[in-house]
């Protein structure tokens, strides 16, 4: 039976893969009751389209969270819990991410470093913990509640054969080693967590030119992923088909 | 034939695995030339030891080093260059390191999170940007230089089959991407690096009374580890017996 959830979060749902995991799953032929589509600045210019996708699903609803502030992830999460009534959160998928780039090794700065971490790790683990209650709350009712990280290939240690891109690579190995731990700890609760490489995507971070995936053909591949969530997935880490990626 | 170091930077030598470090290199038949001994505060009580183990060896000389300053890591990177005078750096030994505790995951810190990063992976990482000229330099002698990075079996998304210790298991996976990645690049400089886990040993970070080795027995190992480096190491992570770990 595949997973069936009734509420979901998607961080990062401005654009990219985020805002067109929010249009399949609307989409869905029985979508879900809750889309919880978060995005650091519900009313700027970046989150128009999601606007206008919102405003024609009432079950999407745009909330506002900054991976990059604890504050405001609370926050997102207080006014979650109030619109889900006395009902748990099924699904999360932690999809913000953020990438940058440098000429060469001797060229990454701190800066880079700090804020990719705390944007790709330190702020998914937070929505983890600042959810996890709801989370829980799910997991006591169904089946289990799940989480989705959306990772990436770079952060495998094992297929990187190249230099480069340090700051994203080592943040999502901290993403997967973050996955990994949490899977052992939070299936305590019916919480199953997994992490997944989206593949290489025509979006503002994959580029748009020499990508291979459009977002269409990603999300509609990691829909049917999360349509197959099941608590033997807990802690894999693999592709877009569900393929294995050693770490 | 054994790996041949006249110049060792060992980070972190105020006490636990880096003290001991030193003392064996300075202790070994045919000890190099110069060890690096870099601590956080060569004048204040935690590193009273070091100095006098250095007293009795020309050869040990003290150098200021905070993993959380890039100021103090260029400015030891410029004090070793003098030292030097032309020759280069042959060996370096990202050892300094923290662990920070936490009852629960719900428990765990922003702060710590950064902290950890910091010290762990990005402060090792500057180590190497500040020091790659002077690696570079000796991998245009010899054979190769050389980077050991200190990390840990809780590094290991395969290995760990348990939650917990967040901050730290994701640095040690984030220094061991790092290390992969660094280890396609910085060959081209003649410059091989590797990761390894010194073993659950008795010093403070690792607990004084449950774990199972002592510093000497750790260090006596990571010395014949040191010994039998060679290019056909790089980007490995292996146990202090020489045995790999899974990422
Ligand atoms: N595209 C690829 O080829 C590829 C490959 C592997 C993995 N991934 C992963 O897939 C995920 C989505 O990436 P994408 O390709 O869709 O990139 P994208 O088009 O650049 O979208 C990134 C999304 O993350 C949001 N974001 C960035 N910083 C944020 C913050 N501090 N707080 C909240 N949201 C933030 C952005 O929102 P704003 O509009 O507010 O900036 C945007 O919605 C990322 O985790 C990425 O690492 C992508
Ligand atoms: N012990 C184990 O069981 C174990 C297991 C796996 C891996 N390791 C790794 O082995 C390495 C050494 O650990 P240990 O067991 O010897 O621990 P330790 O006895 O606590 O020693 C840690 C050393 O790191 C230094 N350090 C801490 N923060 C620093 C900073 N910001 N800048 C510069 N130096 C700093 C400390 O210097 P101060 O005196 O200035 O604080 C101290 O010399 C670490 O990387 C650790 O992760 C240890």
């Amino acid at each position: 039976m595949p997973f069936q959830f009734e509420s979901v979060l998607v961080t990062g749902s401005s654009r990219g893969i985020g805002f067109e995991m929010v249009r399949q799953l609307a989409n869905l032929s029985c979508p879900p009751k809750y889309i919880f589509a978060s995005c650091r600045s519900p009313d700027g210019e970046a989150a128009k389209e999601l606007r206008d996708f919102a405003s024609e699903h009432s079950n999407v609803i745009i909330i506002q969270l900054d991976a990059l502030s604890n504050d405001s992830i609370q926050k997102s999460a207080v006014l979650v819990k109030e619109k889900l009534d006395n009902d748990g959160l099924d699904l999360i998928v932690n999809n913000a991410g953020i990438l940058t780039r440098s000429p060469n090794f001797l060229d990454v700065t701190e800066e880079d470093m700090m804020r990719v971490y705390k944007t790709n790790v330190v702020g998914p683990f937070q929505v983890i913990q600042a959810y996890h209650s709801l989370l829980a709350k799910a997991g006591q009712k169904k089946d289990f509640a799940a989480i989705l990280n959306i990772s990436g290939t770079l952060g495998s240690c094992e297929k990187s054969n190249f230099g480069g891109l340090y700051p994203y690579a080592i943040s999502k190995a901290g993403m997967n080693r973050m996955t990994k731990g949490l899977s052992c700890e939070l299936i305590r609760d019916n919480i199953m967590i997994m992490c997944i490489c989206p593949g290489w995507v025509r979006t503002a971070l994959g580029g748009l030119d020499k990508a291979r995936l459009s977002p269409q053909e990603s999300v509609e591949n990691i829909v049917k992923i999360i349509e197959s969530m099941d608590k033997d997935k807990n802690g894999i880490y693999c592709n877009n088909t569900g393929q294995i990626i050693p770490w």
